[in-house]
């Protein structure tokens, strides 16, 4: 089957697109990315879709760099769509953020991929991740130590925004497309250099293992991927179940939990549901590893009346009779103050919380019962927002009208009202619409903006859905 | 922690071992059987067992293993231990089998040490496998491509029957105990030549992934195989519920699946009902590949009426409507003869038809209801039993005495009434004592032996029970 045929049917099996959407592409100037617009431009009046071509400069190459972008640049006016070509200095975001070069050019490339969407009002973000990538995340995963998770390696759609189109692609599938149809692609000589741990198992241990175990790893390694991913979302489900109804009360950076409840849960389930409290407080599944959770069972099951133990990130967690509590004591200085455009529908990361906003736009009759909202999203009448909305820290003198008030308080008063501890108070996210506060995360809506019979159009947001999809990965 | 009281821990946490029970140890001469003896001998009073010594000799290496086997011996003799030091032809078993070398020193070496257990009256088999152990045959399962089975590795306890005391423990660890507590043992000169996959694994890969890539490869691949063995655990019994809830039928080599309960099922668990399907009628899940499965699910999720696939081994998988039905072929010359005593309790392979036949003890009021009996189990009363039992293919003028019936019948006048096709019976395993009839395996136990008000201990006989235990590993 030609490639645009198969990757076609990729896009349709996963539902990666919807007619009359703008994608935005993610173009580095390799074979990959190169082939992956390609592959999109010919497809875009059969999808329906409109393209917009972003690339960033890390910084990290100079002149080779400069060269990559304006050769996307020239690609994208040649083939005439709307590009965004940016520099940022990916260099002091690593040495103010304390990271790796890599993690800090994934942390700014997913930030500018999400800006350019918003801005361009894109539905999607599509990334030319193929099938060597997949393994290579694997097979890194499996020899670094990880539990189910790492193993399904990265997903084909991933918060209902970015897109993989070429995921079960093979790079040198992806080499011929190019050569097939005359595509010139850009070479990131710092991809050949084995320094990298990455660069190394691309370059010496996936061919050794080719050559001397199994000729066709990719493919055993990616079915595995394959499988991983179906059971990993059903024991997540499963795990789910199990969190609800194990779940008390929770709210203000406390989880409380029924012990009795946790000990009838299957042990394979069982620090899946201690990760989704964790995720519940922390808003994401880093720091928090293996033996931390192994603590957690431990006093879990131990007998005794109180027990209490430390974890990372000033989470404690607390067992008490029947009762085992995990509660996050934020430092109120920690969060800087932040401010992001949010994306409308998409995923808005807010790094400093180590949350995001999702964003999704639903017809009225979609929305079956306002009631059974949970206190991590909100459903909003869309029509009667202003937009942009924006997602930002507190500030002293924020003033809100609550859901079910008449006039509007000082927001410490609601906080205070609402019991929530000083210490996490920075921590939740408010999103704004101009001076107004439209949610305030995890709490409460603001009544300006309620349901009502007239809604026509219902503006979803939520805080990293755990039932759902416990981790950001 | 001493690696004695380690281990004694692992044999309480897995429950390996009961008081009273004879334990046959399988001793290669080498440093991890040689420590794993002598720790068991160190715990022997503590846990009440009783120890029996196995070596086989697999006449692979000539002058070499006869000096292995006189060491053993020797140290037995010198321990005051029960020893059972054999040869066997596995060069010969290698050839008119048609397998590798290590398939066949595996299969003759397990029949061996069950025919040990036999014998002895022992109720399990302990075998040397330790943490480098596990992490290659993860490790090898891994590359070579495996669905989540292959990553849970070996089981501490297989079967109720294979227990494996040293798996969490390093094999420098063992080498320094067997230092510490001056034990001499013998060095299999062929575990290092770089020829064998297995070797060239432990040799070179796994150094390699050490010392360039995680230098606790050994730790995170064990624990992934921990974490795994609990989530396949509890897949295997969601699926086991799914797979009862849409069988309609078995029996006979054919197995009758309604067709939308088969798609209600998550597809995480699709195919593991499907190859308990296979199971079933095959006992065992060899030769059942990953592109079969997925050939299965393909004519389940079509639409239209009638749609039939061949599958290996001479199943057919045949959809009609909302019936799915998969039937063996066999063909009548294709099992030949065969006969083994059985282990009482524990298993007893047949490798001619590729099933087991397991045995249990039980006092009588631990067998609730026997009208719940399924047809893969039968319960007789063991007192009135004359040992020892035999399992064996059918021969021309069997007669048979059916649970219910006043008189023998010969055995096929039997199949015939029941409506076993002809191509099956071959390979339909029948429990033997003496000349009787004790259990037609899958269809009907001998009414000589019911249980009844005066049973005092209960033999349950199963055909490999893959309600619970979906696959022989």
């Amino acid at each position: 089957m030609p490639l645009i045929q198969l990757v076609a049917e990729k896009i349709k099996e996963h539902a990666m697109v919807t007619a009359g959407e703008t994608i935005v592409v993610g173009v580095s100037g390799g074979a990959d990315s190169v082939s992956l617009l390609h592959i999109l431009y010919m497809l875009k009046d059969e999808l329906k879709i409109k393209l917009v071509v972003a690339h960033l400069n890390h910084r990290f190459r100079g002149a080779e760099a400069d060269a990559d972008a304006k050769f996307v640049s020239e690609l994208a006016e040649r083939w005439h769509l709307e590009a965004y070509v940016e520099s940022r200095d990916v260099p002091a975001y690593k040495n103010t953020r304390g990271v790796s070069a890599q993690v800090a050019a994934r942390e700014v490339r997913y930030n500018f991929l999400s800006e350019v969407a918003t801005k361009t009002g894109a539905a999607r973000v599509a990334l030319g991740h193929h099938a060597d990538d997949q393994t290579e995340t694997i097979l890194l995963h499996f020899i670094r130590g990880t539990g189910t998770r790492g193993l399904r390696g990265m997903l084909p759609v991933r918060d209902n925004f970015f897109i993989r189109p070429l995921l079960t692609i093979r790079r040198k599938e992806i080499e011929s497309y190019c050569k097939q149809h005359g595509l010139a692609y850009r070479h990131d000589a710092s991809n050949d250099k084995s320094k990298y741990l990455r660069n190394r198992l691309r370059l010496e241990l996936v061919p050794l293992l080719e050559s001397q175990y199994n000729p066709n790893l990719i493919q055993a390694i990616n079915r595995l991927g394959e499988i991983i991913r179906e059971e990993d979302e059903y024991l997540d489900q499963q795990a789910g179940k199990a969190y609800r109804q194990a779940k008390l009360a929770s709210g203000g950076g406390t989880v409380r939990l029924d012990r009795d409840r946790l000990l009838a849960i299957p042990l394979a389930l069982r620090n899946r549901v201690i990760r989704m409290a964790w995720f519940e407080i922390c808003g994401d599944s880093d720091d928090l590893e293996y033996k931390h959770i192994n603590k957690v069972l431990e006093i879990i099951k131990g007998g005794g009346g109180y027990r209490q133990i430390a974890l990372p990130r000033g989470v404690t967690c607390v067992k008490n009779y029947n009762l085992v509590e995990f509660t996050i004591n934020h430092a109120k200085e920690a969060i800087p103050f932040y401010q992001y455009l949010i994306n409308i529908p998409g995923i808005t990361p807010i790094p400093e919380v180590g949350m995001s906003v999702g964003a999704q736009l639903l017809a009225r009759e979609d929305v079956p019962e306002l009631s059974g909202a949970e206190p991590w999203e909100a459903f909003l009448d869309y029509d009667s927002l202003s937009m942009p909305l924006v997602v930002r820290r507190r500030l002293n003198g924020d003033r809100f009208m609550p859901l079910g008030l008449d006039g509007t308080i000082k927001l410490k008063k609601f906080f205070i009202d609402n019991k929530i501890p000083v210490n996490i108070r920075n921590y939740i996210p408010l999103v704004v619409s101009g001076a107004d506060i439209v949610w305030v995360a995890g709490q409460r809506p603001g009544d300006k903006w309620k349901v009502t019979d007239e809604t026509i159009t219902v503006l979803r947001l939520y805080i990293n859905d755990y039932g759902k999809n416990s981790c950001i990965s």
